[in-house]
């Protein structure tokens, strides 16, 4: 027994949201189904157009139905900066730190030989176009502190050695508000490592 | 910072969804659109569909986009048993332990003053009709055991004391698989208090 068949359709679509099980999938339809038709045809609507319009920035590659976003059009931002980031995820996170206020460039995803993703993937050869043709002075490669965004990183360093470029990465150690006790070997290890006089903190940051 | 305006009203439009909060929102809209934009396309169009194209079952008010569904057209129910449920997913768990044949009547809700959810809301008029009409012996109140589902059975109670039928509800104590020392206090006295020979077991069973 189960449902009519096009609510056992609409139980299946669901499942295409990541996270979302059966019996979850099922709990969403009923829901939208019985209690909540409006909210059900304008998500049915906004999805529909964003996955139609919703294409990636030309300058950046991050996603936007416009055609260069919001950042790249921006005329307040420090142009002698670029942050390179994975996702466009990881690009609002940095902007809400609210720390950086220079340009980016989205890779989309990292290196994966066994997925199939390499350079030309993630706009390996648009990034030295816009570094050649631009006033960019630093590259702040932030991709993330894993094997494949290490590699990927690593990468670029290779790729952009033979510009006149100061080529930075985020400071990894231990998080704040992080308990010693509970964090992972090789943070600590990098930590370690990575370890900075009283002195020296004073001079990174002025 | 937010993303662009299309990407922001996707993740607002996914809220929707029960159990989903913004940062899950944003999760889904960027997953489909960095790597699903099928599955984005495929659930849009079957959620206009579904909501446009979902009623109730003109006998048992059930979900379904058909005019009957597919219990009150089969020919090989047993008529003389009508179960009474408050959601079609409570008709589904009933159907999938396969220890009914019988017909059923779904309420959609419970009765409910404070959210303004009363008799004509519910099909009690329709339910009467149909029992009146129908070759119906026995009603099983199976709304669920909290103070709504009961208040809800007890007003059916009075509503069809006056019309020939036998009104049983689903036996409550220990469920399978529980363990005493977890048990609330009112499932423990519920079940204390309902407690069988060992003899009558059989009897009920026979």
């Amino acid at each position: 027994m189960q449902f009519s068949p096009l609510i056992e359709e609409l139980i299946q679509a669901l499942r295409c949201l990541p996270g979302v099980g059966p019996k979850n999938a099922q709990r969403m339809a009923l829901h939208l189904l019985e209690r909540n038709r409006a909210g059900g045809n304008r998500l049915a609507s906004v999805l529909q157009r964003s996955m139609e319009q919703v294409g990636h920035c030309s300058s950046c590659r991050t996603l936007t139905e416009q055609e260069i976003c919001r950042i790249c059009s921006s005329g307040r931002r420090n142009n002698t900066v670029l942050c390179v980031v994975e996702t466009p995820a990881d690009m609002l996170a940095l902007e809400q730190s609210g720390v950086y206020d220079g340009r980016y460039f989205v890779l989309l995803g990292h290196l994966s030989p066994l997925a199939g993703i390499g350079p030309d993937d993630l706009g390996f050869n648009e990034l030295v176009e816009k570094l050649q043709n631009e006033p960019v002075e630093e590259v702040i490669l932030a991709t993330n502190p894993t094997l494949e965004g290490e590699t990927t990183a690593q990468y670029l360093v290779e790729l952009l050695s033979s510009l006149p470029l100061k080529i930075t990465h985020l400071a990894q150690g231990i998080p704040l508000g992080g308990e010693l006790e509970y964090l992972d070997g090789g943070t600590l290890s990098r930590a370690f490592s990575g370890r900075q006089g009283f002195a020296s903190v004073k001079e990174t940051n002025g």
